[in-house]
């Protein structure tokens, strides 16, 4: 499984990259992604030769307010043909569902019935049974799965070794390392993808990287990770995403040495789309803020309120983020 | 020499910790800082715990039009006097010279009759001779020295080597890895970093690291460069310098484990200048270009050119990039 780990100058077949634009990006604006938006993005990361596309997330309509949020909060089976139709193309569909954000007999038609492919769960350490069944359900409909283990930063390594031994036992087909908080530096994820990665190894598991930028190391968390062995790589346009935002898709582009990676439909879909989102005041991306609450390993939501109210004193935030006793 | 590599919980004493933001930072705004901006970021790098502050270039007066620049593009010894005062502090004051742009002998004294601690060369590595001659006049004149060379991803490794060598050979007291087109991945950092580190150790030099963000990497390549054993690190503050600026002090500051270094002074800074200064419209930091040029290690003026003028036309950006036939 880590045959394939390559140099700077070898293409790594073996990987994928996953635009998780909509779905990490749509936390920033309600989803309230136009269908121009949708459309282009979709037809961008198949000419740039993205292996995956994620849509958004599978909530439940009884515990999120239809209201509130545009359509990719949910991703209906219908919503997403209208963007893809039947989607004849090689790239994968995926959504993401929440532990104990879904009524997942609902949500999960049988996948003859569906364009999706990968059910990504989001769960935290202590919601690794649950999102073990809701993947195992998935599973037993026909759908890829992944696990996506958030906020590990906060947990220790023995309960996190512990539930990657559950995980390999499951269905589940690829295991992410998520940094939720933006916490981790490279030398720690080179140990901690080892530990995946033994995962991997003993249970024929792929593993994933999903990189946040608090501190600007979510691109090289996200390259070292792919030195590593990691296969399944998430990044959105221009990095949007919660508070300091993702790896960049277009940093990824142009790093990966695959040919048919291609840069330039991002670059144009920069242009076209993701500037002009800009304009009208959606806001992500590094600040300082949030090289603080990376550094100190803590929730970005205070970073996010101080910046929304144009603060920056820094020293004042940093007091109330160490002040918890 | 490589002793003291440590890892994140411990704190390396060898470790140098450079703030250039009035030297790579006055590239941007042609060195026009306040006396105001220069006392206050002096008192916040002795607070920080910062180990040398460059103060700018020694420039000729004959090359460059005292008109058009601030006055740390020549950097008199009465001008950081007034300042430092004598420096009564444990932090070291350094300034820059390029090969071919100072006249040495004009410019530096005795240095018992200077509070200047380091003079910093940089040079291609076409100007190795050069720069090693203006590295001994400084070194015979009682300061300690730096080679800078620039660009070295333009260069053939075995190039590189032989200028090693000839460093090593030198008085030259630390030896700099510069990334000038932050076209560099944190892998090559680490092949990069051990040719530099095996001249350190055969010769008894010290090796440092100047990181550019082009690919919002200054900040990894330079902690990876630390974790190698590389001891000089070079900063900014909020990263400012030349195009995508540079690895940021602060978060250098935040990394770095000996308890001298403090971020609160830093990030004071921040607030009472650096955000003001942005607000007057200097600008600098990753951008699209900037990931382009860095990815096709080329030189940043196209990119602060095509974002001076407000473009976006990212694809014709890189076509323009890539024609050179």
């Amino acid at each position: 499984m880590r045959e394939d780990t390559g140099n700077l100058q070898t293409a790594r077949k073996s990987v994928r990259l996953l635009d998780a634009t909509m779905r990490d990006g749509g936390i920033v604006n309600a989803f309230a992604f136009s269908d121009k938006f949708a459309e282009s993005l979709y037809r961008t990361n198949v000419a740039a030769g993205v292996d995956i596309m994620e849509f958004g997330y599978k909530a439940s309509e009884k515990m999120f307010d239809a209201a509130k949020f545009g359509k990719w909060k949910f991703c209906k089976e219908d919503d997403i043909r209208g963007i893809v139709g039947e989607n004849k193309t090689n790239m994968k569909i995926a959504v993401m569902a929440d532990v104990g954000r879904v009524d997942l007999k609902e949500a999960v038609t049988d996948k003859n019935n569906s364009v999706i492919d990968i059910y990504r769960i989001a769960a935290y350490l202590n919601q690794i049974p649950s999102a073990l069944e809701m993947a195992e359900y998935c599973h037993n409909k026909g759908y890829m799965t992944a696990l996506n283990i958030m906020a590990i930063s906060k947990n220790q390594e023995s309960d996190l070794k512990r539930a990657l031994e559950e995980a390999g036992k499951s269905p589940v087909d690829v295991i992410y390392i998520v940094d939720s908080f933006g916490s981790l530096y490279p030398e720690e994820i080179r140990r901690v993808g080892e530990i995946y990665l033994e995962t991997g190894d003993k249970y024929n598991k792929q593993i994933g990287m999903h990189a946040h930028n608090n501190q600007q190391l979510a691109f090289a968390n996200t390259i070292e990770a792919c030195a590593l062995g990691v296969n399944y790589l998430d990044s959105t346009m221009a990095g949007m995403g919660r508070g300091a935002g993702n790896c960049h898709t277009e940093a990824m582009l142009g790093f990966l040495k695959n040919p048919k990676y291609r840069i330039e439909p991002a670059l144009l879909f920069l242009k076209e789309f993701m500037n002009p989102l800009k304009e009208t005041g959606v806001t992500w991306g590094y600040d300082v803020p949030y090289l603080l609450t990376g550094l100190f390993n803590a929730h970005p939501s205070a970073a996010i309120e101080f910046i929304k109210s144009n603060r920056d004193d820094y020293v004042g935030f940093l007091n109330g983020l160490l002040d918890i006793d």
